[in-house]
């Protein structure tokens, strides 16, 4: 596991030529949609030749694969990694909120997030791979918030799957809005997301 | 206004066999992809000849728009409409929270929701129009936001439109792992999503 844990940051820190490729070739997929994407479009967003794109990847399938499956590896490496070092659930938790923001709203992840749920092109196996990490990572979201709970011992009718499942909803819609030209800035909406969902998980027990 | 209204409401009650073609062909889309679905497969689903449902409708991309344009109505008609008789601003936030959510999880427009964010099929002009109907709604909710801000006169920073970003992220995202077979209920999401941004929304200063 450790080993593994080093070579998905080891990767994720290189963000050398072949990740510039995914994180190009999302943003193809995401504004042209990807049944209309060919290959020789992202050859050419990428500056590569189609034999090029080719000796990268075999196909247009597996290039969606590796990209969502890189999704969840840069989410490994820069939101789940980090929180190892962190011992407040609450802080977990803040932290987690930031991290996530961060790497859609600061990267060139917005794209990847975007893809992240048009499974359709994918074969049914690689549809399981990938839902399987997703839903790793909906159990992690949701044992940050039933830690929070624990130890705040407020707001016992929380459903921490029901409330992580909310918050991911937020993180993630921020694809669908956020412009990176725009007036709101990612601290903006790391702090007010960070307060809106630690003030609801927590209560004040007026409504 | 008025008239406009009423037809926008009849439209919506009746729930005829047009609103049902609507319905069904987003599933179709949803399930198989917008571009891998051909006219044919939607006949077949809605149970037309190829030259009945063109009857209907004339070609694939005026359907695609008059689902995302009916997705639209059916949230004046339900969501917004009935807005007008609330008068409390904690009531009227908590209201429009349950009737979104409702008018998602308990119709069969968990589908049309999957395709708002999927106007890649669409003319720039009808583009134009969808985005135009969904700018106004989101100023709704940061309206609504904002008035339970004014009248608690709690928690000043809030940014009331990021913070409505983050309700119709929660809200919309259900379509990703809502499932009418699952153990969650839809009940159940809407209390405890009112919770969550009610909560949120007012602060309980501890962070």
């Amino acid at each position: 596991m450790a080993t593994q844990n080093a070579i998905v940051k080891s990767r994720a820190k290189s963000s050398g030529p072949r990740d510039k490729v995914y994180e190009i070739a999302a943003e193809v997929f995401h504004n042209k949609g990807y049944d209309k994407t060919s290959m020789s479009d992202i050859a050419s967003a990428v500056g590569l030749t189609k034999a090029g794109l080719y000796h990268h990847v075999a196909s247009k399938e597996q290039l969606l694969y590796t990209i969502l499956d890189y999704g969840m590896d840069m989410t490994e490496a820069y939101v789940v990694r980090p929180l190892d070092s962190v011992k407040d659930p609450v802080v977990r938790l803040k932290t987690m909120i930031e991290l996530h923001l961060k790497l859609i709203l600061e990267g060139r992840k917005l794209a990847v997030t975007g893809l992240l749920h048009e499974c359709q092109g994918l074969s049914p196996k690689s549809e399981n791979r990938i839902n399987r990490r997703k839903k790793e990572y909906v159990q992690l979201v949701s044992d940050l918030v039933g830690d929070v709970l624990d130890k705040t011992k407020s707001h016992k009718d929380v459903n921490p799957k029901v409330a992580a499942l909310a918050l991911l909803g937020m993180l993630n819609w921020t694809y669908q809005w956020y412009k990176p030209s725009g007036e709101v800035k990612p601290d903006e909406v790391v702090r007010e997301f960070q307060d809106l969902f630690i003030n609801g998980v927590l209560g004040t027990g007026e409504c």
